[in-house]
């Protein structure tokens, strides 16, 4: 009674909706950026460029691939852990960023390139939109099992809404650095979809306990997403960097700062565990932490063994966090977080938000170099009084500035989708692709090893 | 009786003697690139070059690696989905375009880049060798666990020797635009493959009926490959686009398609089935039909909110015909399509077809800039009476051109297939991996919980 | 007794241990390189570059990425394919690898790229760091499922160490040419971590020899390592070869080679087994040894029908090799090499370093250029008394040296993993997750077709 789970008409009603609607505006608003526009041959003629390759497209391009990869594979897969929720976990991953980068287009176009009343898109918007979609997977994994396609539809529409417009705040009011989003995309999506889950507490979860956990195979698909998102991140916190040594270096920092993590997420993971076994869910999860507390600071001069340093400070805070924190937040505060999202990017985002406000800080024309720094920071409008310090505290204000967007943020759209007629499942029956999903009938896998010609199966 | 599948000196020898022929044709045929060969940098400073970089290799080589990945990976393991037919789905499609790439290298060069005796491989030849067998792993679909490897080698034969001949006819001489291949690779592709598994009707295939569906680990393993697919289309569509704009805005243009696509195949599947459930064969694969319809048109000025437009439709179109178009295909017109090719390369193929015809029928001097038109189009032989719409008609004869092929080519190819002796299954054994492989002993996936050191398994 | 696996301290310490001395010092050697440096954009005025493209970043991140897939998805799911032994493939593979990529770095930046007092890091090194762990991940598959993680790390500790120093003396001492490593890494990597496997040999393997095959998923597991090695080979091979027409044609030639290798490993594989049925190992190992044998020519002008030549040996040999050779050197030399290396590494790597040796030492003008064939080779010490035919003595004698480092390093190393107290499993508990890992409980993964929210699950 109130748990309808069935979606004939409203999944359906939503998608085709949103989907027009979203063509109406691409209609109204969306043309090609000038470098993905059949005149930019001109253009190139009259500005005498030496190279076709002067287009944003290869300085871009492979970096975006990698995102996109993050952002379907990583995180579709990595949430497949569950032993009966792999059609939900990647499936609706895949619907709820589908419809995300379309909305996110708009929504950062109207924000940040919107001239003469068009949004030019070109390859650098594509990566933001994955960005803004990476928040959304983010926060769907503090849900995941416990809600309908049909509100994770409403949770994006509304979270990318608020993304944009806190990466506006930030970006452009508070000339906040933050090229791999450990503020935007990573604190931001963690705190919103936390408190989200909050609003959404279910007392009696317990009554699908026995679906929360893995299975053997289940364990390995996860893996499949850990790795992916693992791999790739050097390329998430680079691609949207100044071009050349901004980019390198943000790739170096990250590289680094991953390996630390791996190393001291299995420490802790053995060190926590009666008789020292390692634990899948932290190889899974913590390993990434070092990726998320790079994201500011990757671009800067934070070197390469800063990177060592914050990498292995988040692989044992990340891992600490499963075992202590976790079971903590769900018996004493309600916060049911499926995947451990606070430990994996809430966490290890606002470490990647105090990093980079002191590396900022920190910043001087010694070790930037006179242009070099003027390059880095860019920054507009308060040029003359420019100092690294100024920096800092900006960055400083922007974290607090994304932590507040989430929280108040994610408390409204909770409530939204705390209205009764979106379709979420009952407590016993979360965790459950049964509930959404047309199943396959289970067979008993076995295999002939003898020759089929010879004992045919059906005589 | 006459189903003798034993396959102990067929496939070995046709193999070999296949490889054989290739080295000497290689010897005799294909050499460097300019750009591939030791002679470049001469050549590079007599025309003095700025930069290394002016290398095809660099403007083509990142897309080439993501379309090599949907061919092995995507295809190969979108094929994975039936219970008992993984080892042959991924690996056939390996060996069936390991084949088909080295034969397409030939075949495509000796047509389109025969220079001086000599074929000479570069980097954009890989890529349309990857097409080529694009066009291969399509038809394989249709005729998925009803062939052996012997009678796919066969078919990979002939299928790639047609796609080099109507590949030529279109873009040499009909100088028809098709970047993504809408109508050489996905038209072709499909209605030659819906052809041939027309001829190799199996009247009693409902014998092996049970092992046509899908269990749930299999369904993962399938949306590897389908996740592939979609990330990477943009590169597929995009691969041998112009330098510059034209390649940037075919990713743009099919990155918007595919993502419209993902809504509108949720949206019916839910509809269409009863208690609005999803069902996995929509999501594994209407999803992808917004990247195949966009093919032709995605280097074109089709603007994001066309690319939109095509991708809604096409998720609508290719979902009704998995649920309405494949069983009466299959019931009346006795066509078996294992994977539903139909709906997701036939049908979206053809529009994407139509799509080109029309988007280059309304190009124009205002939209692409008087230089971008020219090089958009880049007319050589009917250079002074070239218009829009002729181009557009042009475009209209390849689509018909390429369905003739695909149907003559398959009917004849489908009877060659239908010679006794090349070690097909018999009706009750399709669909079985343990035809054609050695199968691991099955055991029961028990783990131990405790610590194996104190209860050894073994005592 | 001796068998004590628990890891409680010894891992949690070891880690932590490697990873504060790694962060020491990179603290005190590890810089950025100059295109990863902020001063880079004053370099760039400096030399009045045109492009901000012509940073290293540009020539060298795309196949990096491909690289780095390769060691982590690549060797991890490759070596899944044992049935209770997928945590610890992947995991473990995880672990060594992302310690070895920082040790990597400071070994072979020591000795190869150490300017004042500093090693300075840049794309290049990131590669290079991938390629040295790519040997260490090579052995581990010797040794896999009979040693534990401390052991695994101690061992990447060595290893490293001795392949920076093989990699100083053959590219820096004996100046030969090995862009893809056949003996750097290869030959290397096989024949030190079949010393070791020898030196651990366990008489009593036999007790765990039920779970040391597959079942039905972990064979499709292992493919996605397979395909994703097979296909980023051609980054692999042409990764750190010279700009432009070098990592161009090491591209053509990889890619054909490994064309090659498939059809004769499928021919082999049929042809070897009564039936004529197909292997999984043979089709997920076998097929990549074409890209291993043109490790070290792959950038000279060996001629794609050169690479076919070479795929089509080697695929025959290294399915030879599995069927003959691995029993043999079990039964008769005590080398329990768990994964084949020998067939995939060890075998095709000689090949490769002699192919390599022949192609050098055929090198001429006519063939090169004048200019091409100093940049390809460009020999420095011994400028003026440089032939093709030295090269490719000197290349043999690389080979050797190769041979011999690897032979004595991994009987020194194999004795020190032989010390007692590194929490290697008994023989009875090898290939066994359970002994290192917490397990997920079995459930039997039945799935409701029925809609759950009529008939919960608990009542």
């Amino acid at each position: 009674m109130g748990w309808n789970t069935n979606l004939r008409w409203r999944l359906p009603v939503i998608c085709l909706l949103l989907q027009v609607v979203l063509v109406v505006l691409f209609g109204v608003f969306v043309r090609y950026d000038p470098d993905a526009d059949a005149h930019w041959i001109e253009e190139r003629l009259s500005k005498n460029m030496s190279s076709d390759l002067d287009n944003e497209f290869y300085f871009r391009y492979p970096s975006f691939q990698d995102v996109h990869v993050m952002i379907f594979v990583g995180f579709g897969f990595l949430m497949t852990f569950l032993q009966r929720y792999g059609f939900s976990a990647v499936g609706f991953n895949f619907l709820l960023a589908a419809f995300g980068i379309q909305w996110a287009l708009l929504m950062q176009g109207w924000l940040n390139s919107f001239e003469g009343n068009y949004v030019l898109v070109g390859v650098e918007n594509l990566i933001n939109a994955d960005f803004c979609v990476g928040s959304v997977c983010v926060a769907f994994g503090a849900v995941l099992g416990k809600v309908s396609p049909v509100q994770l539809l409403i949770m994006t529409l509304f979270q990318v809404t608020l993304f944009a417009v806190n990466e506006y705040i930030l970006l452009e009011l508070l000339e906040v650095k933050d090229a791999g989003g450990s503020m935007t995309i990573h604190t931001f999506g963690a705190y919103f979809g936390l408190t989200v889950t909050r609003i959404l507490y279910r007392p009696n979860l317990y009554q699908s306990k026995e679906r929360q956990s893995s299975v053997y195979h289940s364990d390995l698909f996860a893996m499949i997403g850990t790795l992916f998102l693992w791999m790739f991140w050097p390329s998430f916190n680079s691609a949207v960097s100044n071009h050349g040594d901004a980019q390198h270096r943000a790739v170096i920092n990250t590289y680094c700062s991953l390996a630390a993590c791996v190393l001291t997420s299995v420490a802790l993971s053995s060190a926590l565990q009666k008789k020292g076994k390692l634990d899948m869910v932290h190889i899974q999860n913590a390993t990434l932490a070092g990726g998320v507390a790079v994201g500011t600071a990757a671009e800067m001069m934070l070197m390469p063994y800063g990177a060592l340093i914050v990498g292995f400070i988040c692989g044992i805070i990340s891992t600490l966090g499963f075992v202590y924190l976790t079971p903590f937040l769900e018996s004493h505060l309600g916060i049911q977080d499926t995947c451990g999202i606070h430990n994996l990017h809430g966490i290890p985002g606002i470490i990647g938000g105090i990093v980079g406000a002191v590396t900022a800080a920190c910043a001087n024309t010694e070790m930037y170099g006179q242009k070099g720094l003027a390059h880095a920071f860019d920054p507009e409008s308060f040029k003359a009084s420019w100092t690294a310090s100024l920096q800092g505290k900006f960055q400083a204000a922007g974290l607090f500035v994304s932590l507040a967007m989430a929280l108040v943020g994610g408390f409204i759209v909770g409530f939204i989708l705390k209205l009764p007629f979106w379709g979420q499942a009952a407590d016993e029956n979360c965790f459950e692709d049964a509930v959404y999903w047309e199943m396959p009938k289970e067979q008993n896998i076995t295999h002939h090893s003898e020759d089929p010609t010879l004992k045919p199966s059906e005589p």
